[in-house]
Order: C-alpha cells, then sequence, then structure tokens
C-alpha cells in the first residue's frame, strides 16, 4: 500500500484515478459473437459453448426444482436463508406506492411502478460460486413481480451447474437456468434463441467479454443494470478504529482481484502504520494472498488534515463501498455526497453487505456512483405516470397550455386544448 | 393513416416496428468533435459553433438574470409559472424520505437520496424555442437539490437565445447558459473546457448528432438520460371517444416531425372511421400540415376484437404515451405494463401532460417503456444505502456471513467478521 501524507489539493484528482484498464479492443469479437447468435439461434450458442466450456450440449433447468435436487450442506442453506430474509427485507422498503396529487382542481396525476417483464441475469464462472449474486439480483427482481426472471451461468465440464447456484436460485423464484456463459450468453439473451428467450434487461457481473457484450447489448437498445469496474472500497478510520478490523476489510476487497482497488483516508498517523502493520501480518494467512498482494499495489493509505477533508476526499472519489469507522461515523454519513454503499461504524464491514445484511451489493465502482445508484427493486421496475382530467381540470390549465403550445409554434397542441374547450363551451350553452 | 382489420396476432410484432431510422454512420464525425474539443477546448468548440451557428464568440450568460431582461409577454409568463407550480408540485411527490429498517436486532438498514452534483441540459435550436423542456428537466434538477445545473442550446446567427427559454431557465435555477449548440455542446459537457464545466449527467433531446454524441458521452462515462427515439402516442378509443378530440391528439403527435407515429387501437369500427375523417378536416388548418402529413404516413389505426386486446397490443408496443379514451379507462390503465406515460379519459390531452399538467414529457420512445422510465426526481440523485451494525448485530449475523464467504472461496471476507466474533469473545471474557 502506497503512502501519502497530505497530498497537495491539486494531486486529488490523480489520487483519485482508478487503475488503469487494459481497453483491449474487444468490438470486433462481440460483434461477431453477436451476428453468430443472430443468424445461428441455438447452434451458434452451442458453437461457442463447446469452444469454450466444454459440454456437447446446452443444459436448460426449469425451475422450481424440489429442495432435495439441490444438495448442498445444511448449514449453507440456513446461511442462504437468513441471507435472503434480510435482503428481502431491506429491499421490500424499496416498493414505492402511488400518490395522487391535484396539481390543480381536476388535474390528478401520479405514479405507478410496474415490473420490467424479461429479466436476464449473468452470473459469472470460475472458482467460486457467486450464489450471493443471485440472491441480490433474483430477490429484488421478485419483489418487482418481474413475469420471467432467467439465469445463465456458464457449466463446468460435465455441463452441470454448482448446487449453491441452483438453490439459491430456486428459492428466489428464477424461472430457468441455462448452462451457457460468457458473451455469447450475453447476445443469446438480448437477441433471443430458439432456447433462451430475449429479456428486456440484463443484469450481473463478469469479466471483459461479459461486461463489453453487455455494453454491445445497451447500444442495441437491451438495458443493462450498470456500467461495470473492478471493485473497490474506501475507509475512513480515526484514532478510535481497530486497526486490524481496518485492516481485514481492505484485505477483504484486495482478494477480489489484481485489479481492485482500496483507499485508506485518516487524520491519523499513527492508525495508519497500525493498519499498515495489521495488513502484513494478516495477508500472510490469506489463501488468496497473491490476488489481494498485487491488489495492494494499486492501494494507497492517504494522511489529511482531518475528517472533513476525508469526507471531501471520498466525495470526489466517489467509491462504490465507503467504511467510515469514526467515533462519529453517522454525523460524518450527513455529508457523503457520491458512495454505492456506506457501511458506519466499527462492526459493519464490507462483508455484511457483501452477503447478508440487506442491502445490495451490486454497486457502482470506477467513479460511477457520482451519477449511478447500486441495483435496488427500482432496477427492475419502469415508474408510469398517470394523469386524468376532468372538464373542471381542462377549463383550468387549458388556457395556459394554449398559450405555451403556441409560443412554441406548435398549433395542433394548442388545438388539441381549444377543440375541448370549444366543445365545453357548447355544452354550457 | 393505414387502416387495418383484425390483423393476425402473427402479425402484431411487426405492426409493433417503428419506422426505420436512417441510421448514418456518425460515429466517425461525433470521436473527431470529441477529439477536438479535448485537444483544444474552448477554440475547438467556438471552431464549430462558428461552422454551424455564426457567431463570433460562445456567449455565456450567467443566471440568475433580472426577471426584466427576459422580455417576452406577461401572458406567456404566467403561463409558464402556471406550468412551473403544476411540474413543481407534481414532482415533489417523488422525493423520497429514508426509511430506517432492522434487518436483523443490531443491523440497521437505510437509503438515501444524494442529488447528483453537476448536470448538463441540452436544449436544441430550431424554430420552436423548447422552454417546457426546461421546465421538465431543471425543475426536477432544482427539487433533488443538484448544487450545478448547466444549460446549453445553439444560438440564433447574432449568438443570442430565444427569451422564453432564458426566462423558463431563470426561474427553475438554471446557473449558467451556454450558447452553444451540437454535438460539441455535449462533447463540452462530458468532458469540460475553461468555460464549460463537465458534468455529471446529460439530458435533453436533440437531432441525431446531439443523440449520437450523448450515447458516446455514455460510453466514455458519463451518464445520459436515456435513448432517445422520434416521438409517438398510442390511443385506445372505444365508442365513447369523441372523434373530433381523438383526431387533435393524433395531429398534436404528427406536427413533432414527420418520423412521429400515432397509433389508434379501437373495438369499433365506426369511431376510427370518424377519427380519420376528423384527421382530414383538421389537418388542412394546420400550419406545420405538411410535416403532420408525412408522421400520418408512418400511423396506423388497428381494428381489434375488444378493449382488452388492445391493452395487450399496447402493451407489446410500449409507447411512449398512451391516452385511453373509453367509458372505463381507470379500470383499462391497471391493465397497462408498458408506456411512459398514461392519460386516461377525454379531456386528458397529450399536450397537457407536454406542457402543464405536472407529470414529465421527456419519456422513453422507440419500445424503451418495456424497460425504462421517463424523467423524474429519481433520475436527479442517486439512492446510497446505509447501514449501521452494532456488537449485537454482527454477533446475530456474523456466522451466517462466515459460512457463505467459505462457500464462495472468500476466506478474507469471512476473516473481516471472525477477527470481529472473536474480539468479541475477548471483551466477554
Amino acid at each position: 500500500m502506497k503512502q501519502i501524507n497530505f497530498p497537495n489539493r491539486e494531486d486529488w484528482n490523480s489520487l483519485c484515478l482508478r487503475p488503469v484498464q487494459e481497453q483491449q479492443e474487444l468490438s470486433n469479437i462481440i460483434k461477431e459473437v453477436f451476428a453468430t447468435v443472430a443468424r445461428e439461434g441455438d447452434a451458434g450458442l452451442l458453437q461457442y459453448t463447446q469452444r469454450y466450456d466444454h459440454p456437447e450440449a446446452v443444459k436448460i433447468i426449469d425451475m422450481p426444482l424440489d429442495d432435495s435436487v439441490t444438495a448442498i450442506p445444511a448449514e449453507l442453506k440456513d446461511a442462504i436463508r437468513i441471507a435472503k430474509n434480510n435482503i428481502s427485507k431491506f429491499h421490500s422498503t424499496q416498493i414505492e406506492r402511488p400518490v395522487k396529487t391535484d396539481t390543480m382542481p381536476g388535474v390528478t396525476c401520479w405514479r405507478e411502478s410496474r415490473p420490467i417483464d424479461r429479466i436476464g441475469i449473468y452470473i459469472p464462472g470460475g472458482s467460486a460460486p457467486l450464489f450471493s449474486t443471485v440472491l441480490m439480483l433474483a430477490i429484488p427482481a421478485q419483489l418487482a413481480g418481474c413475469r420471467d426472471v432467467i439465469l445463465c451461468t456458464p457449466p463446468d465440464r460435465n455441463g452441470s451447474i454448482n448446487p449453491a447456484i441452483l438453490y439459491a436460485a430456486n428459492i428466489t423464484g428464477v424461472s430457468k437456468v441455462f448452462a451457457v456463459g460468457g458473451a455469447q450468453a450475453i447476445a443469446a439473451m438480448a437477441i433471443g434463441t430458439a432456447t433462451i428467450p430475449r429479456v428486456d434487461k440484463i443484469f450481473g457481473p463478469g469479466n471483459q467479454y461479459v461486461t463489453a457484450a453487455k455494453t454491445y447489448a445497451q447500444q442495441l437498445g437491451t438495458a443493462i443494470d450498470m456500467p461495470a469496474g473492478p471493485s473497490e472500497v474506501l475507509i475512513i478510520a480515526d484514532e478510535y478504529a481497530d486497526a486490524a478490523f481496518v485492516a481485514a476489510d481492505i484485505l477483504s476487497q484486495a482478494e477480489h482481484g489484481a485489479d481492485s482497488q482500496a483507499i485508506l483516508l485518516s487524520d491519523n498517523a499513527i492508525i495508519i502504520n497500525k493498519v499498515l502493520f495489521e495488513l502484513n501480518t494478516q495477508l500472510s494467512q490469506l489463501p488468496r494472498k497473491a490476488i489481494a498482494e498485487q491488489a495492494l499495489n494499486n492501494s494507497k493509505a492517504i494522511l489529511l488534515n482531518n475528517l472533513d477533508e476525508c469526507i471531501e476526499f471520498s466525495n470526489q472519489y466517489a467509491p462504490e463501498h465507503l467504511i467510515i469507522t469514526t467515533e462519529n461515523a453517522e454525523q460524518l454519513a450527513g455529508k457523503v455526497s457520491n458512495a454505492g454503499s456506506v457501511f458506519l461504524g466499527r462492526y459493519s464491514c464490507e462483508s455484511a453487505g457483501d452477503y447478508a445484511s440487506g442491502p445490495n451489493h451490486t454497486l457502482p465502482t470506477n467513479g460511477y456512483a457520482r451519477s449511478y445508484s447500486g441495483v435496488s427493486v427500482d432496477s427492475f421496475v419502469k415508474k408510469i405516470t398517470f394523469q386524468r382530467i376532468t372538464a373542471e381540470g381542462i377549463s383550468n390549465i387549458g388556457p395556459a397550455i394554449e398559450t405555451l403550445a403556441t409560443a412554441e409554434g406548435l398549433i395542433a397542441h394548442k388545438e388539441a386544448v381549444t377543440i375541448r374547450l370549444n366543445a365545453l363551451k357548447n355544452i354550457k350553452k
């Protein structure tokens, strides 16, 4: 971890830069995958699946399954159930009830949420079965009332899918699981094939091919959750922080990937030194030590003049995860303007939010927290506005509309009002 | 308007297609504009402005102005004030208050909205001064509490901006207006120059260059309101509808542009014929008759078996504007799943919503209503999640997190909990 003391304000901008991404030119590869899937449908999909994931056929699993089929330890089932309950409880608070407002007498307006019909969730393969991401995406989709939630994830060499992923999908209303991964899975969900239905919005993390495919799908008209980048945490710690806890949180971020980043801010040199010491001790114990070490090379411990300056820096950085472990954490929280999710106090570790406390773990990275929110029930609905205008209402508001439309030179807009006002005058006569 | 009676279900898909857009290959032009603005800053900007809009310098107007400076008729001022009041009243209902939830004892979670700092609004030039769009974008930005709202709009040959646009900007908290238009204005707001600040999110309509520039800005990391397409209305009318009103609504859509589209659905052949007759009569009176005629060529009147089928078709089409003028409009409204904004009953004309009733007029077109919402206060905030976990909380939730993290192979995530649980055990001893 790089140590920086009292940097000049002019240098904040460069300190807020993320590790440079290898921007490989993937667009030709991605376009070819989409073209193949569009042209050849399932045959094209199978071709890619055989090339990259090796099984002979695309396995389709119709849900719901009998719970006994998803063979995972009882302890893990219980833990997943606890996470599910907490995530459901928190996300339920995001469901919006319509509020009718009369903006003028006879002009009633309101907004109603309607689920996005067809949702596609992508879950990456690899060493770790990310069932937690299944929970984080399928639970709000279910709460929103989405009709059809499908899930694509790459199979192992036998075409099988990790049972923990199936278990999580099973208890969260996923309707079908397809053993398909990579850019070809995204293409299939964006375009549709005979077996994989086209969806309205695609969610979920993935490697650079998956990310590029999602961006391309968005350009072609399929909505996506948000732009993606490597995971990151910013921690603000004062003298009351526990250095060992802070180090553990930095490492839990660092083990995600070599391109992860952790930023430690403090107004206290001693706590920074303690954290750096603890990092060394704890790092040696980790199975993913090599990855974490690389991530720590991208990471910085920055000493600033006071906690307000720490918050200011954090707002400029706009972290995906922000941990505030200070005496007055809640008070500082009021000053946070840019962050994905905020963890307050010494016991609020990021892994709680990653798995089980309730808030979503699909969050804006790479500074996108300046303008994007994390995934929530909002991400799975459209908010449709409604208005009902009565005869009294159009009489009240009509003359203003006539004036406005005329001033914009849109006479048919004006006439749509005039014809109604005239009809009402005739009724009165 | 093309008349279609009882189409087969298999043909619905093609009936729902939008007029094909001339997809000119603009990306090279747009990339060059961005590169020039990035390299040369204000000088590059001025170069484009002189080429396309002709004035000698980029005019910058610092707000607020004295109301007397914005010389528009008192009647128009009053009408703009009425619209502002209604739009403010309706959008105020979208401001979300935090709700704290204990997902488990000692695990408190909530969500708070924070304004996006810097907003850029683009208002197109041309014959009509779209001050209504200034209201629709600047009012929710102001309600959200955005720190800095700037506005770019192309100047006339003297470098001037229509006073109605300035008036609307002035009363809605816009901080600066720049007389700059086109793709170069979008590039400037996305990149920043010495005079035009970089913004976090860009809103507003525009021609194909502006639209392509917004898409490119999004790829580079600046958020945008939503993907754009030509405006459209779908009207569901039964025997109780007023054919003259329906025709007027179709024409107010048709006058927007030659690529606009109107779809009329009914279960009643007589009302369709009456509307078509009324269209002919009313069309001849319109100043923008030529444009409206072209749009009507893209438009269709479709006779279906019943009103439920009309709603089903509408949901498949996913219209930007949906007018339901039937006996049981509110009841049908409950079945709407895809639409930008819905107008219920014979007096709820689209122009009311375009200008003054309250809901936003920046809405998803081109079928995007299947997955996108219109602009609202939500569009100007990030919703940040917060959590505070106490010692009791981590004791309750910790073991589940340990199990989940271990099952995903993320041992540092587990350790961040274990180290805290161990510390608590030591305290107890």
